[in-house]
């Protein structure tokens, strides 16, 4: 039987996934969005089993090859809805979406709940408040094949939508939590793990110290960098070189560079 | 005498303003348009004359700070049009702007006017579509202290107002220059430049081959990557590692991090 094709957005089941554009309700739910179809791919890739997928094949870039994602999403259990274009493009978050829609299980977990292997390489990020950032940091952390990301007083939620498509899924991938600061330094702390400070304010350069072991990189806001809590607690404090007029390179460059020369010392 | 408060955005002045916006105007009247306070400082700094600035202290963040630079560039004799809100909002490129908006001399040379020092380390970029991915490699660029950024075949040009911000001003501080891939590979040829080009096709690490004396590194969009002539022209060809499941950073991530391992090797 061919599914019902849902043509209104005050349909129920597009109501719901709406209104997880509202922080208060995934937190409530325990529940996120991808949106798009690479993105969703990934998540899928990774494990992450869909609750519901809203997809539009009229906007889909190669129906033809992409509906095979929708009878994946299908066979694993999820609710699957087909939309027209009009109400599709009414729930859908980003500009321009390719037909792909789906309610997932929010990634983030408790800072106890990471399972770390030996000599982790992790990634602290304190109060980074553009969800575009925090996204580019998962791909770099993604890339350099960290073993999490952790966020320390965030000023966004992991399920935020803008997160998830900034880090193009890796969100999925990358074991992330979230907690205070006090509690992410009592986790390095009882996991031994060292914490290395980025801050313009050292001589230290970010290629002079030991990235091999157990090591965590904190990286900082933009503006106003990692706070003074931060900045005391870290074992080592090292900045990236300016040479320019500009002395600040976003959080995700700043992260990459600095977890790069952490691969290069650790080989990969 | 105080200056006249411009309240419509049909006024002549603004209206010119408006029409950079698209990139024919910019090409033919040779400027282009900084929309906002640090980048319009950043390049005042860098030595660009603004001919006209639309202001609005209205829409200032710190009103009596911030109106040092408009006196500023009136001195350097352009001519300065206090302008009302609703019309300052219309003329303005960004979402939220802060009440500067400047026309200057557009950004980017001649290849041939580019002027290098000894041993230069140059980024080639190819066929970048996204102004924003433009703008990353500039700031990574201008953060690495590179010579010049030259765009082979570019889809964009420098004066575009999306790369001119996403650049934070750096396109005005980093030497660019746009020019067809052969007459690119001609002129680093001709000035003894290696060209090291990055590809996931290969099994050299970025950190594995030479950055001293006079190097280019070519990067590629972040979809296709580089084009199979610039790939056969280049000296050396260098990955960089990636451990996650999404194969790509973008372009501007990558640049940094192989600029920062140049930077290492050179020292700075």
């Amino acid at each position: 039987m061919p599914e019902l094709l849902v043509t209104s957005a005050t349909n129920p089941r597009l109501k719901a996934v709406a209104a997880l554009r509202r922080r208060r309700v995934r937190d409530q739910e325990g529940l996120t969005v991808v949106d798009g179809y690479d993105e969703l791919a990934l998540a899928v890739d990774a494990g992450v089993v869909p609750r519901t997928l809203l997809y539009c094949p009229e906007l889909m870039l190669d129906p033809d090859a992409q509906s095979a994602l929708v009878e994946r999403v299908r066979g694993l259990g999820a609710t699957t809805v087909r939309c027209g274009r009009t109400a599709f493009e009414k729930v859908a978050y980003r500009e321009g979406p390719d037909g792909f829609l789906a309610v997932v299980p929010g990634a983030g977990r408790r800072l106890e709940d990471l399972v770390l292997g030996p000599d982790p390489l992790v990634v602290v990020v304190e109060g980074l408040e553009k969800p575009g950032n925090l996204g580019s940091v998962l791909r770099s952390a993604d890339a350099a094949g960290v073993a999490a990301v952790v966020a320390a007083d965030p000023a966004t939620d992991w399920g935020n939508p803008n997160v998830v498509r900034a880090s193009k899924g890796t969100v999925f991938t990358v074991p992330v939590a979230s907690a205070p600061l006090a509690g992410v330094l009592g986790w390095l702390a009882g996991h031994g793990i060292r914490l290395v400070a980025t801050t313009p304010d050292t001589a230290t350069l970010h290629t002079e110290v030991d990235w091999t072991g157990a090591v965590a990189v904190a990286v900082g806001t933009e503006k106003t960098g990692l706070t003074p809590a931060a900045l005391a607690a870290a074992d080592e404090r090292v900045r990236i070189p300016m040479a320019g007029r500009v002395n600040s390179l976003n959080a995700g460059v700043s992260a990459a560079v600095v977890l790069y020369e952490a691969v290069r010392q650790r080989g990969m």
